[in-house]
């Protein structure tokens, strides 16, 4: 099995808000299983993509949903012309040949996909494929990483406490405003007077959130609305349609979020 | 694989009512995720098929429904003579060769399905085939479009925060009395005048959506009215089949329209 | 694919309501989709025969139900000697080939199911196979006819509006009394004063629908009596068979129901 | 197809309560669909028994259920050494070669299951096949029975009027008291006296219902508790062993019924 | 088909607490289909085993649960290397080779299951096999013979009355305290006295169920215990480990589970 | 079927908590059925790794879900080229072969998995495998070990009653202060000073069980953080990582842990 195209062929742009890149690696040191907290967009993807690129190991990335069945990580027989083969599901490829495995919303996942990654992550460090009557003892560089956003989960969507507790865990928040400025005049390529503007206005609408909104405007909406802003699009236009035309289908929370605009520009 | 029957052959009649013709283009350009929101038959299918006409790309469109499954946007194992074969779904045949893929109705969709979406809307641009062991690279032409109509999604319904805040959005409307009058006139073949009393009948019955009807007579429904009007079929005749009888099957709305009818011809 | 099975043989006995004949006929010249509104066993899928047969077109008749596929319509893949084959479902045969579609009862169905059918209904005309990645354009005779019963649909099964608004609609109801007295009389064989006599108890089951009945004794009904009678059967006994019997399990429905015979005969 | 597995090789026995014989005559000779209505062990699966050992053809029974689908009844592809193959349900065998098809407590059935049999219960008295691409035609002899018990049926399952609408209805009940002592005395083998005190219990349950008893003592209790009578059992151990212990858990209705037991013996 | 894996080759202890083995006897005698009734762990098995054994016939035993399907009792077709073949189930190869069939927990089963059961337990004594098109008439020798236990079962899992009214019945209850310790005794090879002690314990608990106590301690729980302490383990160690630990989480329930172990010895 | 993979190669690390080990080599003696009932992370799995260890049996851990299917446990008919065969089950390998079988959170699984271990669990000692027509009498050396938590587990998804009393209990909490310290110590190769003070905050978190946290800091929390520290990792780092941010996401309890951590460094 050849994992090179899950092998980071460039370093991709991330800016720490905090010392998570050595707690990363010394968790990674004990192959700790390592859960992300934090919200929307935050960066939670960004960062394992450039903690594998750091630490030169291939990256196996899932995003979870409730549809996906053990199988789909593990692996199932599919059949061919001599019958029935064993093919190993993206999980069982990251354990057997050493990815960092990364499994994105897992609280999305069904039981029987969680329960799945609970020999990997005590002191056995093995993935029994039940169907096939393996035990795969992980390779040396296997580390496995859950994200999930506290938030906004809903009760029966939590993660279990035996699951919980074979986690360690780094929390997320969106980066203080002197960064997130960098980081969005760096990604979008506009200046970092505007950039800041940009984030003035996430802010604000970070704070609806006490008022109704499901959540603030991300980085990831700031950079979108820069990148159109520096295509010449008007900032109000770019603003509307990068950042508060899709985050919200409120009428009252579209004119709060409309008269911020207005009052920034 | 070849794009062809995906190409549109002719220009689609695509009447503006604002510069979202230079927003689609502004998004394209950075080949931003674009959601287009608005209520059912104000033509937002019609503009994409529009844009894509315009951008001379081809498009492939999918009616979202609540028992769609990953596997029918992203492909599958089919078992053929020499076993089974990988066979590319609609939205991976739009990754790979470079199509505009159009979800019409995303919140329809199960959450499979739209997770499926995420690795393709941020800065990987990647479609992962996670049964096949495959991560497709987008084409560069490639553009993800969904639409939903914020009007009368449901709470169970709506797309996830961790979905939303990776879209660009396009807001849409039924098109300005002056507008949609040119629009029915072009469509149905009829005059303006008898056009203009038809977008009449259908503002009095937006209105009454204040008053219980779940939504009001589209664009579409006046220019089926107005080809049975050029048809010879008596106007009152004309607009119930085509417009009131089939939108509602409440009694007291069934006679409210009946009195509009009435007092129009 | 021969349609031949799916030409009607012979002229089907209908007894026009009012003009449905001229509107269907209109409808059909633009081949709207059509949906008939009206209560169980009033005519509308004999209504539709009728109308195949006038225009000497195929017919395929699907009746809808929570069971039925996307798949149950359009085809799927069969495994044969030579490995999987697309077969196309009946609506595909129906689109490719040039027969009306009828979909009896089309509340019943799955989302899915409605779904697919909206490409077809719009300028479009097209149906997707997106399994099979082909796009089938309808021949130039499909049209598409749906029906449901508006008056006990559950607010769980109604359609969408953005099925509704693709439609055009006639609404059915039982015959007047003179006209169901001749059909009962044509279908059943019985003279006029019978099934006069026959009509009027239905009109007074119907009456009953204000007192908990859930729908009055329809056509069919009547005519399965007039058969009985015609037969030597005595006429409460065969209207009790017939007509009050299958009707209702509700004990005071019955008791009500057995003075209307016994008042009548 | 050979039906001969299906034909009756003696006569059922049948104790007329009424002219039901007649009337199911008259029902068939227009091969009207038939739905009787009763309660459990009344005897009507035997009464369909003895009337299609009466008329001389072949009866096909199926017992509904909320798991049958559609293709339990109307049959299915199956893969043999050539790919493949059709094989005929047993509602299609029965439609295709000519037998009395016999749906016991169709009300369990799932919807799919109900609507699969309205186009064979009106005038088109057809079959299609939507899977397999066919028509069938009934044959002459075919008719439909289906059965169901109007008392404890919930409101969740019951006929959909679309569906009773199709049928005429034969009502059943428990036997007259002298008809039911001659039932069990033939079919138990016992004296009519003791025959009479069984049924004289049965009697006392029945009117149990009143205060809570789900349903009373059916006929055929009647005659297992009168053959283990005849054997040599106890009269009390035979009927509390035979009616009952089996008919309810409830201790307050086990004490009613020990207390029916002691005074009758 | 070999019945000898289901014949049992030695008597089973059992120690009748009444007159059930005449009453079973004439049961078989006239293939009565029979319900055992009675609570948990009070011996059901072992008596449908010990009655196998006396009447020398196979016994085909089916622990019963909601995701059995009719087709694991009834068969169901395999692919192999000549394509499908059909395999018959547990209870077809009771049916057809003559063996007493043996459903454990008969209100476990989903209604498919118990529907399957009908033709069988009524004087046609036939399993059909509507999938394969064949009816089995039933081996002479062959009996159905359900259980459940009325204490526990929820209302949604109950006996439909179409069911009940199919069988006679047999009521179980935990054997009289003489019986119950010569029961422990024999089987734990323990002295009267001990097992007298644990009896009373049993019956201890068993009062305990009026203040909350899903079930008392069974006789099996009895016999655990006696063989712990016959094999050197303290008596109060042996029954906590193997009567009061398992029986409940409550801690009020535990606290006076091991008062009564206290006062004991 | 070689064993080998499922045979412990070194000795587990396990420090005994009372006479635990006694008592399981008692009930291994008889094969009594073994529920090993306590927390998360108290070593319940571990335990059962060093009982196959010591007794020198294979040892085959499956962690139930309420996905896994009884065919998961006990085997199916996998497709090849010379058609279908069975493969064993794990837990079949188990019974055939001689293994301890280890169900980890049996409360998670499925009715019909629980309904499988019955026959196994009581003197039979046999497992029917219906599907293929076998019954495997269990290998002297096999014995079923199955654990829960009986501190969360829902009311839905608690043992039967009928599966409870087939089982022999072992009870198990968190170890002592000082057996927990060692345990601590040796496990993460720290001094036993730092253990202790470790050990003290896990027990002042496991009192917040009473104000709402769902369940204190495990051992194996305690050891992720004492490896941590031992790497260099400042201890509040060290604990905030391993212990106190994996184990809740509610902002109160958060705080409180916080308090904790601060006052013990």
């Amino acid at each position: 099995m050849d994992l090179t195209p899950y092998r980071l062929t460039a370093e991709p742009y991330y800016h720490p808000t905090g010392h998570e890149i050595a707690l990363y690696e010394h968790a990674y040191a004990h192959r700790l299983p390592l859960v992300l907290k934090g919200p929307t967009g935050c960066g939670k993807t960004r960062f394992v993509e450039y903690m594998a690129w750091r630490l030169g190991k291939p990256l196996i990335t899932l995003a979870c949903n409730e549809d996906m069945t053990a199988a789909d990580l593990v692996g199932r027989y599919l059949l061919d012309a001599e019958g029935t083969r064993w093919h190993d599901g993206p999980l069982t490829t990251a354990v057997r040949h050493g990815a960092i495995c990364y499994l994105d919303e897992v609280v999305e996942a069904r039981q029987d996909t969680t329960v799945v990654i609970h020999p990997l992550t005590d002191s056995r460090r093995i993935l029994p494929l039940d169907k096939k009557g393996e035990i795969v003892a992980a390779h040396p560089d296997f580390q496995l990483v859950v994200s999930y956003n506290p938030g906004y989960q809903s009760h029966s969507k939590s993660l279990k406490q035996s699951t919980r507790q074979r986690f360690a865990a780094l929390e997320f928040d969106y980066p203080a405003a002197e960064a997130e400025a960098d980081i969005v005049a760096h990604e979008a390529g506009i200046d970092r007077a505007l950039a800041m503007r940009l984030v003035d206005i996430a802010h604000q609408s970070r704070r609806l959130r006490e008022r109704g909104l499901d959540e603030g405007i991300s980085t990831r909406m700031l950079i979108y609305a820069g990148v159109l802003i520096r295509d010449g699009l008007p900032p109000v236009d770019s603003c509307r349609m990068a950042m508060t035309a899709p985050i919200t289908d409120d009428p009252d929370m579209q004119r709060a979020l409309g008269a911020i605009l207005e009052s920034a520009f």
